[in-house]
């Protein structure tokens, strides 16, 4: 079976604005989903970490929210600036960021 | 961390007619996407599973390409007359169905 050794998951929904949730897609998750994606290239993970755009990750107020598989590690308010860190520390050195746990609260 | 138990992905990447890839979205996978949440729902699992549908999960030529996580099960040309087995025997039972596994090839 070819799996790839992690899948980043980057939630793309938007709702219209003004909904009380808000939505990782009116953060700019789409741009963040392509940054992510352009850096798993340049830093040669390529052949073995896939991105992929999802539908609703069901955390829609703790957005940007991004989740990395097979690790079932999910990252609450991911911002441009931690993508390096991502990269560098969780899919190269296999390392999950603590500071940007997805606290422990219900689906939305 | 409110990790689901497992978590459904569905690519639902649509090329135009006549691609030579061929793409999941031409072959059903957003309605084969729904049926899953209603499944799931209608099984009581919704609490502990998610369903996403996904950009290019990079199996074009074998879609409906579905993956199971955190399992790194990759599953090929999934058919609606499938995901009752899908259901009861993976995602209730936690027995992956060797006859749906994507064979080992390159991503496309």
């Amino acid at each position: 079976m070819p799996r790839p050794q992690r899948q980043v998951l980057v939630c793309t929904n938007t709702r219209p604005p003004g909904n009380p949730k808000g939505s990782c897609g009116e953060k700019g998750s789409d741009a963040l989903a392509d940054a992510i994606k352009s850096l798993v290239k340049s830093r040669g993970l390529a052949d073995r970490v896939m991105v992929q755009k999802t539908s609703c990750l069901k955390h829609c107020s703790h957005g940007i929210t991004v989740a990395v598989q097979p690790d079932n590690v999910w990252y609450q308010r991911v911002r441009p600036e931690d993508l390096d860190e991502i990269c560098r520390r969780h899919l190269e050195e296999g390392q999950p960021i603590e500071r940007l746990f997805m606290p422990d609260i219900p689906w939305e």
